[in-house]
């Protein structure tokens, strides 16, 4: 086992250093623009809408109609039943994406003359809505990192196959969309390599500071779901950092009272425990109970066969137009060699709404949590943000809104704390955009909760996080939203 | 959220002070073998091995032979096919006990003139090797607890459902074997009522202090598995208590002074976190990677389909005529009113080993513990002890033991911490022993690693029970064997 060499105060110092350094010695800031344009230039990337039967290697399932690739990898549409007690609707039938094994989503950091970089790759996946974005360092799948003789082999895999010279900072694994994918988790990781270590930088590669990924996650659609899943793994500050914080964070000229003050919020809601309004203890009795309470039942059904869901000669959709359908693209890549493919794709009708409402409690800021069942969930229950709501103009338009929507619909500017679109994993979703958004309410105002909600401080999240009780949508969420 | 009223600190102090305290303002602790011999004798329960053929209510279900309750109710006993990647033998067919549900392991507590009491219930199983042994004070299936009408609720139930006058020091969900059941968890519990609450105690119910309780882990059989599952959720002692420990500690006149530094170690390992081997992190990082290496397919398969089992008028077997067997009783119980009923238990043929290895490490105690793949495990990989293995006998004879194994086997009296004889839950298992045991050897002593082994501290392993890490004999085990 790889031990990080300095373990106590030193990283979460360095984190925030990084957090709060306007400079990049690699690249000044203002030249990111710039490259991440040219990457765009320099890439070749055709995406086009085609039919099931145009696709190649893909094919539909003799017996069960379940999307399948020739070779049997990559990954399934299949059919599901779900019957739950959780929520209004208790019953109901949809296509799932089955992709049975744990990828890996692995950042390399390094520090170099005190500050600590981010190694980000400008991507692009054919179901982004503006093609490239910022993802981890690598992406890989199994197959990817089994398969010792496969050609294509990612670059800087290696380092966190092989950690012998690294530090593992983080390394945990995470679950992707519950209602979207059967129980699939990746591996998510940040390695830091010895400022010695000798490194080429590829052409799509850049290093950058936490500093300017916050100030990226700021703007819609650049820094992607993966890199936010892993983004959020960071443990940010410790006790010792906290004090070091306001005077760290003054070097940005730019930054608002309002927003040096929530800045102040987040950084004593991530240290101060003992103020907490319920013990971690607490927290995990109020889990527990509800993961007794509700039941969930997941039964695989052939595609064909599932009710309400048809298909046509371009989509799997659902007869009442909405819910998400399934689709298929034609992909064409690369400048010099060019290489081809087709592989279907998961699409909302309209764009869905993820926040957090926040509030001072006992002088702490507390994030409201919804404990969700989703069908693809590994055990029953996730905590996802107050509000997670796929296709929001659809559910206005049927009345049937989740609870404290309209707290994120009425949100002031006074209130709003943060407030982007961002779009879900390119690779398997298109055109997927939910707004993000964190809402701050009065410390006199008094929300009626039901009994899957509760407050917690930052600490205590990135404290359950760990340990995989946080869903894709909180983590990326608090990637955005809570970095000090 | 019911929130213990005082959180920090008092609760380990009161923990441990129950740990230390060598008298009971309800009954005296020499008068408890007595009160027990007296449960003993007033329970009448007759326990004998019948033909399947003559079970009441228990059939074998005709397409798949799988051995059923008549109601659908209670338990399933099924087959299984499994492939995993890690271990030796990498495909096997067995029996397993399917029961889909999440049972209540509750035990009240009160503090009464400043010592920590538990309710403990004298209960009688029909697999126990002496019938009667100390339960905690609910052991409830989700029927008993939602059924509101039905007749026989257990006692005390209520407060483990209804918390709103109680403080909840313990709710946590924890896995049962993963070798013998499905995907099996309970809800382990404590909960504390105030000490002005009135409450009958029944003739079968006793007020003991964890002292007390201490003791009686040192005897074979005396309480159960669900009691040591429980009491291993107990959050000892932290950082305000320690100093404490050696004053409350000396109230003890039997205490050798072996036993009181091996005490004052158990103590160190529970706080001192920051001189652990590996930090947290490291941990999780660990764990991650052998959930990422270790495949674990597991497919239903009819019970009479079962390749090399077979079953016979009383038993179903392997025919290697090692492992267990499913056998079946029937019950008489009850003095006044009579209940009779059968059915099936698992019966092992012979008896178990479960130890834990330790050794000073930098100054603190640590545990080696085994990160292990069992076919009913919920998540692949869960935390077992050192050497978790039934059966000794047979696999010395087969020569197929397990690492570690010989340290057991060879420790001397020195390096003996802990050893007694306990039996698994007597209501599934038919007479199952383990061997419980823990050796502590030279902190100059290097142990060669296979990468599934860590060593940890005792503060770590309880952090990361409540997280469902530690597989059921790890709980146990420390229940018996780490309680300062």
């Amino acid at each position: 086992m790889s031990e990080p060499r300095s373990r106590a105060g030193g990283r979460g110092i360095s984190f925030l250093n990084s957090a709060a350094t306007t400079s990049n010695i690699f690249r000044p800031p203002e030249q990111f623009a710039t490259w991440f344009a040219e990457r765009k230039a320099a890439n070749h990337f055709a995406v086009d809408e085609i039919a099931f039967a145009d696709m190649d290697a893909w094919f539909f399932e003799e017996d069960s109609g379940d999307l399948v690739h020739c070779s049997g990898k990559y990954f399934r549409i299949e059919g599901l039943e779900v019957t739950t007690t959780f929520g209004d609707v208790n019953r109901w039938h949809q296509p799932i994406i089955n992709q049975p094994e744990i990828g890996i989503l692995g950042l390399l950091t390094r520090e170099t003359d005190g500050v600590r970089y981010f190694l980000m790759q400008a991507k692009m996946e054919p179901g982004n809505p503006n093609l490239l974005q910022l993802s981890p360092t690598v992406q890989a799948t199994r197959s990817n990192y089994t398969q010792v003789h496969q050609g294509r082999r990612p670059p800087y895999l290696d380092f966190f196959l092989h950690r012998e010279r690294c530090s593992v900072l983080v390394d945990q694994l995470q679950t992707e969309q519950g209602g979207r994918f059967l129980r699939k988790r990746n591996r998510n990781m940040i390695i830091e390599i010895d400022a010695a270590t000798d490194i080429d930088i590829l052409d799509d590669f850049c290093w950058l500071t936490l500093y300017e990924i916050k100030q990226l996650l700021h703007c819609d659609n650049v820094v992607n779901m993966d890199a936010r899943s892993v983004l959020s793994c960071i443990p940010l500050v410790d006790q010792e950092s906290q004090a070091m914080y306001a005077g760290l964070r003054r070097e940005d000229a730019h930054i608002t009272p309002r927003q040096d003050e929530y800045a102040q919020q987040l950084v004593r809601s991530l240290v101060e425990v003992e103020n907490a309004e319920h013990s971690l203890e607490t927290l995990v009795s109020w889990f527990t109970e509800l993961k007794t309470l509700y039941e969930l039942r997941v039964e695989r059904v052939p595609l064909k066969d599932l009710p309400r869901w048809s298909r046509d000669s371009h989509r799997i959709a659902h007869s009442s137009g909405a819910h998400f359908s399934v689709l298929a693209v034609s992909v064409e890549a690369g400048s010099r060699e060019v290489s081809r493919w087709s592989q279907p794709l998961v699409a909302d009708p309209c764009r869905g709404l993820i926040g957090f409402v926040l509030q001072q409690r006992r002088g702490l800021l507390h994030f409201l949590v919804q404990a969700k069942v989703e069908p693809g969930n590994i055990d029953v229950v996730e905590m996802a943000p107050t509000v997670s709501c796929a296709n929001v103009r659809q559910r206005r338009q049927q009345g049937t809104t989740p609870p404290f929507l309209d707290v994120f619909l009425n949100a002031t500017a006074e209130q709003l704390r943060y407030s982007s679109v961002q779009s879900e994993e390119g690779g398997r979703f298109f055109h997927f955009e939910n707004r993000y958004m964190s809402v701050q309410i009065d410390a006199g105002e008094t929300l009626d909760l039901p009994k899957n909600y509760a407050w917690m401080t930052l600490g205590q999240l990135l404290d359950l996080a760990r340990h995989g009780y946080l869903n894709i949508e909180t983590r990326s969420l608090l990637a955005c939203a809570a970095m000090p």
